[in-house]
């Protein structure tokens, strides 16, 4: 089959090996799903610059058939944690958290960016058929931001800040006002706050953010390694920060502040696939905006290249059968 | 009058100008208070290594007599923080959070290595008999240990590690085994952590500790700008880990952990003094093996020498008339 591998190099292969179905065990089911689309996330970027130390097939949004199992036939998409559902974080429900887990696309398991891919039955969920096959590449990057609400106790009239115009930073804010926040986000670009502007999310280039500590919240989605010290200095003194984006290089900074003003850092990864459909089918989050460009498989190099451009948002692979 | 100055340089002032009282205002009360005892803090040994530039007379740990106000003639401890009571900060009930505070011994208020100093009345609280002026003293530092709870939504069976076996590491260590925590510490000091056993706490050598991640809660109180990067070794994934010793240095380390394991980060800094004394009025909290030596003024500089020595626990000035 055909599949965009990295191992060390990224490369389109049109005769990979078909996935192979691990064996048929009590507590889980694997099922194989035919890829229909699948998008480029930053973590893939950063996966090809030696990120996890991750070989194989990239891939870890995406929409496909399930061939067989409990959803089989149907349109599904996949969470990408596959755990154990044996250790002790499993049975306290944190599977996402599993120290033996796998992570499609991420960690020990091919991911989408192929004809086919091996999923855990459970992990599959089936969507409505009005959600269309890019929305649906949006339901685990668009979980990943409704994950913030699930983590902190949100009132509804937070002065909510979001550094970082890209594909996240616009999930988030678009999250955080569905649930009554009052948001600004801060970028760098334009275009991407253009878009924003027209959702009708207050939107301003990071040049002029005010360093005035007055956010009751701030979610860091620049992805940089200055990007936790500019949000302590626009977080107000008992407020919280969120860490949306991993840096995989390490950052200097000074802590005291965190003491003195009592901040809270959350560190924030996956997050609700039904509640991101959810949204998605009742039209509260827009996503079609956000894609900048689609690419058949055989692309991957030229799609690679558009995603890490400055004007780049959500660029997809289409897979044509 | 006597007290200890830092200007650049710590000394010990044998005429010293009388604190002089600020004029009384509809919403501030001012009192004078003669100093019986006060203890040398961490935060005043990083004040004389310039931290937040502070010049004036040191100290923020002390018991007294308040002169005038609610509570002349008592026995009184005081909360370091001087609010407006006026800013949206104040009003919110968060005066410790004023951004118009100064803080006794530490920021634009001088401190209590004196005869006499200067306390907001609606600051002072009065002492049980029988409690010490030596226990006294610790109310200050045992009310910052008391914060952590405050924060945190302890249940009572979490697996606590504390960094640092110093005297904030030993009464954090106390107060979360007070709250039915199951509490390590683990310090570099086999003295200060057989203090810790004595109390049927358990303490071990840090060289010793597991970089296992099981731990629910890790409070840093090393001081070291490694502590935060030890925590992250220590706490599971969903974890919180405590901030409680400022560092003045900045320090550098990798961020993304705190992403991929959803671990919390909260900066903790001064709590609730009636708790505090609450738990030295009831025994439930032990601070009589923390004393290492006590002194007058007069020997300021020995003192500072003392406590910063690597066997010292809390050194004492004694205010003799």
């Amino acid at each position: 089959m055909r599949a965009i591998v990295f191992d060390g190099l990224l490369a389109f292969h049109s005769d990979a090996p078909e996935p192979i179905l691990p064996p048929q065990t009590g507590h889980e089911q694997f099922v194989i799903v035919d890829v229909l689309m699948a998008g480029i996330c930053e973590t893939d970027l950063q996966l090809c610059k030696g990120y996890m130390g991750f070989r194989g097939t990239l891939g870890h949004e995406f929409v496909g058939i399930a061939r067989t199992g409990r959803l089989a036939g149907q349109r599904v998409v996949g969470e990408i944690n596959c755990a154990c559902h044996q250790c002790e974080m499993c049975r306290q429900g944190n599977t996402s958290h599993c120290p033996h887990r796998t992570v499609i696309g991420i960690l020990n398991h091919d991911g989408a960016f192929a004809d086919r891919l091996v999923v855990p039955d459970r992990n599959l969920h089936a969507l409505p058929e009005h959600v269309t096959n890019v929305q649906a590449v949006f339901v685990e990057p668009l979980a990943a931001a409704c994950r913030i609400p699930e983590q902190l106790s949100v009132q509804g009239d937070e002065r909510v800040t979001v550094l970082g115009d890209g594909r996240l930073g616009n999930l988030c804010a678009q999250v955080m006002r569905h649930h009554g926040c009052h948001v600004t986000v801060f970028g760098k670009h334009e275009f991407k706050l253009k878009i924003l502007q027209e959702m009708g999310i207050s939107a301003c280039l990071r040049s002029n953010s005010p360093a005035n500590r007055t956010a009751d919240i701030v979610i860091d989605c620049t992805g940089s390694p200055t990007g936790l010290e500019d949000a302590i200095r626009m977080v107000r003194p008992c407020g919280t920060i969120v860490l949306k984006t991993t840096v995989a290089a390490a950052q200097t900074m000074h802590m005291a502040p965190l003491v003195i003003d009592e901040i809270r850092v959350v560190g924030s990864r996956c997050g609700p696939f039904s509640e991101a459909i959810r949204l998605l089918s009742a039209g509260s989050v827009t996503v079609d905006t956000l894609v900048s460009a689609s690419y058949p498989l055989e692309d991957a190099e030229t799609a690679f290249q558009h995603a890490i451009r400055k004007d780049a948002l959500k660029v997809l692979f289409e897979v044509r059968r």
